[in-house]
């Protein structure tokens, strides 16, 4: 069997780094032909080392390097695991030449979601995504129909917010909000767990890659945080995916699809380990696992990004930057927890929704992120 | 699109006629040519009126009217609904010529699974399970490479002595065993749950149908009975499927597979509704999902279960007629209920294995049975 060719755009970051350790697991598998990075230079140059990969670019070639290395390192399947809108083109070139994208960059599919999968249609490329709850609904798909889906749901830990009331959500410190309880992340993720933008963002980007209105997509809180999605189908059945919180196994099952890895950190068989070992407790002599209803009332960023995704067009692109903008004020101290909603709310009502158009998305996400700044700058300013 | 042709062994039983509520439900995907059923005569006969069948056959017809109502109705699928092994040379004719089976017959699995899957496997024809924790798992195999399933999960609500001690099962009565806390079934299947030996038999059934070994097969007690199977994959990824429990809905996927039905039942989409609705409770603030490890020491018929599919050959028929015996010797009053299982025992004992062919496996079961029968007088007649 030839072994997979692969291209990965942002390969010293966190996602980079963990599909690299998944491939080194099996060299047998995959090649690694393309990287591209940021500044960490030490760090890309060692990989490129390792992995002998033929096309590198590191972030003194702009644009043009990753789309070097996107397109010119004939690869099977690209891995956009950059942040932000830096590998735009270089993920749509690639799929417009029919290169399977493994997508991990949240931005490019919020933003620019409808234009992508398009592109993908046409130019007969996979869009793998790469995040787990995507995962957990692209692999319940399945086999499947997509026209027998009559919901889709997300499952959200809940953050650390989720047994506090509005008013100590109200006074919530940054320490406080960086109190994920399940997953480690970098601070916008945590943050953004925190007021459950994270799940409003992933909302829409389930929207976007499995092509479904905003009435067929719940998010259910589980605090457990072992399954990741559900979806019902038409016939009242419904199917969901376990796994234990460790990004390796979507990645993994993004390089491999439509195969899986042979032994990727497996729960070791025996009666009742093969569940129990989700939870980490591989003699556990009893899993439980929980499911509510999100309280939109304490979370009103997850109502904006519903409401985002049923305007459509521009409108996502310019929430996700205005977030970005609300969560660096919060962070800084500029603003109140709530003030993060707030601000979205005020940016989503005064940028003008416009069709979706890569210069359109462009556009929206200045014209956010100037709104979002002024509203800052007003509240930092009381009339006096 | 041409309606798919059904006809169904044993019509006028509970799976039968459940099917037949599914079929008129969807004139436009199913027609039924065949209708065969035992000494309900007018039913059957209102049935296939009702219907517009061509090919009727009624317990006067013996196994030559199942044989023809499967293979002479021109039947796409043909659903094996009967009890026993009256319908056994008809469900092998009809994967013999390539015609499909939503396969409802456990003694038929558990006996000669073996011979079955061969025998489909020969005549290009599907087998499709209807039991709704191998439906479960089958639904979750789809779109999978069964190379890469590193093990199968029922579940089991646990029955009417999940919380009770041995003392209490040891002396437990008839009424206490047939207090079913979540399905409503026959006789039969009500003390084959509370002795756990319906998950037994349903895991040689899905060792079976699924051709895993009994070390990749595992029980999980789940007492809200919504989940009915997981299947874990080498990646570490674990698919589970949910459903309320209404037999219609697995039977429903089994006559329209690899489609599903457009909207049987299925739970009002909503926020939070769509897992909601499993549960019975379409506003439910929340659910809660338990898995637990089984106690083979309370429940041995799970073990002795484990042992005839590891033995092979005529071993799991001579389980399965061996535990019929001993179900209507405790339901009689002749024996208590670890009866049960002591008589299994020394039946399994007793009765040489053979490797399987249906001759074979009709000799084991007369000798289980005659082995068992011999067991119950002995019980009766304690040496003075």
């Amino acid at each position: 069997m030839a072994r997979k060719k692969v291209a990965i755009l942002g390969s010293t970051g966190s996602i980079g780094t963990q599909a690299l350790d998944v491939i080194a697991r099996h060299p047998e598998r995959f090649s690694v032909t393309g990287l591209a990075a940021g500044k960490n230079v030490a760090l890309l140059a060692e990989q490129a080392g390792r992995f002998g990969a033929r096309v590198v670019a590191d972030a003194t070639h702009g644009p043009e390097g990753l789309l070097r290395v996107a397109t010119e390192s004939d690869a099977d399947i690209v891995l956009a695991a950059t942040d932000g809108a830096v590998a735009f083109e270089a993920v749509f070139a690639a799929v417009d030449r029919g290169i399977d994208v493994a997508i991990a960059n949240k931005e490019l599919i919020v933003a620019a979601g409808e234009l992508l999968v398009a592109s993908a249609r046409t130019g007969g490329a996979k869009l793998v995504p790469v995040d787990s709850e995507h995962s957990a609904i692209f692999q319940c798909l399945a086999g499947e129909d997509q026209a027998r889906v009559r919901a889709i749901v997300l499952t959200a830990s809940g953050g650390p917010f989720l047994r506090s009331s509005r008013e100590e959500i109200e006074a919530a410190t940054l320490d406080q909000a960086l109190a994920h309880p399940t997953w480690r992340m970098g601070t916008k993720n945590t943050i953004d767990s925190a007021t459950m933008m994270n799940k409003g963002l992933e909302i829409i980007e389930a929207g976007r890659l499995f092509e479904q209105p905003p009435e067929r997509l719940h998010v259910v809180v589980h605090p457990q945080s072992i399954a990741h999605g559900f979806v019902v189908f038409t016939d009242g059945s419904v199917k969901g995916q376990l796994a234990a919180p460790d990004m390796r196994l979507p990645i993994g099952y993004a390089l491999s699809y439509p195969d899986r890895l042979p032994s990727e950190a497996a729960p070791a068989a025996g009666p009742f380990q093969a569940l129990a070992a989700l939870g980490g407790k591989s003699q556990a002599p009893s899993l439980r696992y929980d499911f509510e209803a999100p309280d939109l009332d304490r979370f009103p960023c997850l109502n904006l990004a519903f409401q985002a995704l049923a305007a459509g067009g521009t409108a996502p692109a310019a929430l996700s930057a205005a977030n970005e903008v609300a969560v660096s004020a919060f962070v800084e101290g500029k603003i109140g927890f709530y003030g993060i909603s707030r601000l979205i709310e005020a940016v989503l009502g005064e940028v003008p929704r416009r069709d979706a158009s890569l210069e359109a998305i462009r556009e929206a996400d200045r014209a956010a992120r100037k709104a979002a700044h002024a509203y800052v700058t007003a509240s930092e300013t009381p009339a006096r």
